[in-house]
């Protein structure tokens, strides 16, 4: 009677969605009961992993909220023939590394495996062992993960990609009052 | 030959580990050999949901560090008869929701059940409608998902928190040109 009911309507996240890092995301395709979810994470671009066209209603949300696509479109891997190429994953990385296009969402159709490849490349570069890398891998994959996509990862070779990233570098934001690690871009001098 | 093999230690985070949102961090029980993993997270505080004491080696390694543990010890919601308090599960989040403990890592044993209550209850508050809320909790607790822990993160009641949080709101942080959606801690006047 006397409490105020405090009236507020819920935000549906895409399938599969999390958080990989400071400024980037990962999720399954984002049906239009997404977007209003999405407004909330003021993404600035989209790496989106298949290689059909992108929907002409996520086109038109895109363009209306000023976010850029990124479309590295891709099958995915699939014994035998089935390969992900490295370049498309090594054109992904570079998208992540550079928080220009920060917040970033990176997603494909169910967000399992091409998504999963991605994102363990990049756990790759962020230092971690594979078997975390392969937890995390299959978490989202489920009783869909694959041995080929987990070869992939690990075959991965991140090594060229590291020697490029010079001028991009982790740093610790003060911000608050509080430490945020995240990447930052710097220019060359 | 020519080229120059950069060699990197890898690092193993915590079984179960990933990021909930910007500063707050979740994963199964951490071990000395996750300490370097966790050195990279900058913590600045921990949220540890076991009843049990905290090992002395982890007590030690929070101490080197300046760490401080919030120890809200539980059992997990077993029916017919165990249900977590929801008292602690308020105390927990307004741990989380006050930034000056951030970055703040929450753990039980697993990562899965208690966790899982606590960053479905703080889903809840985002305001995340309630399948995507389960949805996350099964991700991490995969095969060993309780209808308990479901039925416990529905009835848990967000209102009041609600209500308490007119000091603590969401912002959006201009950094390096990018803009990082947080939680802001804000005194009131």
């Amino acid at each position: 009677m006397g409490a105020e009911a405090v009236r507020v309507s819920t935000m549906e996240p895409p399938p599969n969605f999390e958080m990989v890092d400071v400024g980037i995301y990962r999720s399954g395709f984002p049906e239009p009961a997404n977007f209003d979810f999405l407004d909330s994470l003021k993404l600035r671009s989209i790496v989106y992993l298949c290689p059909e066209k992108y929907p002409e209603t996520n086109v038109g949300y895109l363009r209306s909220r000023g976010i850029r696509l990124f479309h590295l479109g891709t099958d995915g891997n699939k014994e035998p023939f089935m390969t992900i190429p490295k370049d498309l994953i090594t054109n992904a990385l570079s998208v992540l590394l550079d928080i220009r296009n920060h917040p970033v969402l990176i997603h494909c159709k169910r967000g399992k495996h091409r998504t999963g490849c991605l994102v363990g490349c990049f756990r790759k570069l962020q230092n971690w062992c594979l078997s975390s890398v392969f937890e995390e891998y299959q978490r989202f994959a489920g009783a869909k993960s694959r041995i080929a996509d987990l070869k992939y990862i690990e075959m991965f070779d991140v090594t060229s990609i590291r020697q490029c990233l010079l001028g991009i570098i982790y740093q610790y934001h003060h911000t608050c009052g509080s430490q945020v690690r995240r990447l930052a871009y710097q220019e060359r001098s």
